[in-house]
């Protein structure tokens, strides 16, 4: 526990926290200023090692940069600015170096920087098997914002906000589960980033957010299968999406298409954002996309009907009946 | 995963939640709204199956009650009001029944209840081995209210809110690391009571928020040695606790003292509050706690010095050199 003392003095020493910051790390708890005419978001997401990540395919760096990432992530589907995070770390008694933990921290604290979060307060405890990462973020949305799952309507749009199957195809590629050799090196390498380093799309929510439209709006941290069918339960409507239209890495579409869809459709952290709005306001959103420098790929349409996520593929329009990535 | 769906949807129904709670369960993220002239307070607890707590002292209710209170008191250490919580938890993949999990959210149900607080959101992940459940929550504390660990000067009174020791004197016995055969049954399930279903202070900590007066204030959940450094490193003051005057369970005075002193001083997971304040105050704390139901005792002062913890026991006045119950 005088480790954990330690390792609060480090980091509040190098923490330079935001005015929003009332009491900080190292107290009981964390006092954090609202703002008036914004709603507090908040959202929580663990990480087990060997469950979520491995030693193996992520370093130190990525796995904290990865933890708080997936957490800004939740935040950016619901269209609000990120503002601060506690990390809480169960750390291995045996074989878990001190140095590890700190690099970890480092990760973390360079996810953060990117949309200027603050640290403001964490636990950290000892286990007696594998790491367990639990980041707790908070965020601020403009009260009049609703960017829930529940949220479609028939005739709406469906985008997203980049392309789809990197992340699940760079990590075949560390457990070397394909052959992938006929991918070029430097390819090879934007797939491993996709899986190390998403880049949670902060700007493409709060583009939601600030024009105040109606919008059902996820993350695609479970594969835009599960996604968009948990937009169609929330919503009750037919999701249907267009195989050619999702956008995916040219290096994969030489795969055999179930390979494809493995990665494209089923694939866990992704972290693009899934959307469905009214067509009417299709021309604004991609011209406000444009100048905030947000990709928007429209991939498919709302329909009245069951519950249900359909996919248009090679001349046959099919629902689609596997889930996407689970940890159980 | 689908098992954390029928989790979360079974979760939902059941709770009906106040009307601070904008989005629930079951999204990206939780959305909540802040109170005008309040701050947000936060806290986040981790506990770790066989570090923590073990399934031989504990059932899985007390688990989750436990996990929920011991975030509560440190809300209650802030002064803060309880709303929300949050429940992250690694379930292990073989051994752990759904209906054990189950009950731990009975559990955390019984903890919230109490101070009516409201399931917000959650993450159910799985681990190859030990439990880990972290609890996030959240409160509000009036902006004008700061009991932090820096507040203590020098002719402070220091009191505490109840009775010290009987947590961990109900430990070793459920542990049967003592004879402790002399103690009569209702003071032994006292005393395992104290251990399984702490009370957190929540009503103390409200007495110095709304009195509005300078107080340090913090939980006792690492034993008082520890706590009153934690305030005498903070505030760089002496404080001198007399064991005389710190409360403990009768049935503890007949062991030794060492046995006693590791108990009353050093034992872990007390969740009695302690403060330093102004004897000008005194009076008015004595009163105010007698309205609310709430004990106080004065166990020592506040005094200038180098930040140490003194101790005055059988004649002599020492400064106390080990800490409190560490995990690590």
């Amino acid at each position: 526990m005088d480790q954990e003392f330690e390792w609060i003095e480090s980091i509040k020493q190098k923490r330079k926290t935001g005015e929003s910051v009332i009491v900080g790390v190292g107290d009981d708890a964390a006092i954090v200023s609202g703002v008036a005419g914004f709603y507090d978001v908040i959202a929580v997401d663990t990480m087990v090692e060997d469950i979520h990540f491995s030693s193996v395919t992520m370093t130190p760096e990525d796995i904290g940069y990865k933890a708080l990432a997936v957490n800004i992530s939740d935040l950016a589907a619901m269209g609000a600015i990120p503002r601060h995070y506690i990390v809480s770390i169960a750390i291995p008694k045996k074989g878990w170096p001190q140095e590890k933990t700190r690099r970890i921290y480092e990760g973390l604290e360079e996810a953060a920087e990117k949309d200027g979060m603050d640290l403001i307060g964490g636990d950290t405890v000892s286990t007696s098997d594998k790491l367990v990462i639990t980041v707790t973020v908070t965020g601020i949305v403009e009260t009049s914002v609703r960017l829930t799952r529940d949220q479609a309507e028939p005739g709406d749009v469906i985008v997203v906000t980049g392309p789809l199957g990197s992340s699940p195809a760079g990590l075949d590629l560390l457990l070397g589960q394909d052959d992938m050799t006929a991918i070029p090196e430097t390819e090879q390498e934007a797939l491993v980033k996709a899986h190390q380093r998403p880049v949670p799309q902060v700007k493409a929510g709060r583009l939601f957010a600030e024009m105040g439209i109606r919008a059902a709006l996820n993350d695609i941290s479970d594969g835009i299968a599960r996604e968009a069918k948990e937009i169609a339960e929330a919503s009750s409507v037919r999701m249907v999406l267009d195989w050619n239209r999702i956008p995916k890495p040219d290096v994969l579409t030489g795969f055999p298409m179930s390979k494809q869809q493995d990665w494209v459709l089923y694939g866990g952290e992704e972290f693009q954002l899934v959307a469905a709005f009214s067509r009417e306001h299709w021309r604004e959103v991609c011209l406000r996309a444009q100048t905030a420098g947000v990709s928007i790929f429209p991939v498919g349409m709302v329909e009245q009907g069951d519950a249900a996520v359909d996919l248009i593929c090679e001349g046959k329009r099919e629902t689609l009946t596997r889930s996407g990535y689970a940890h159980f």
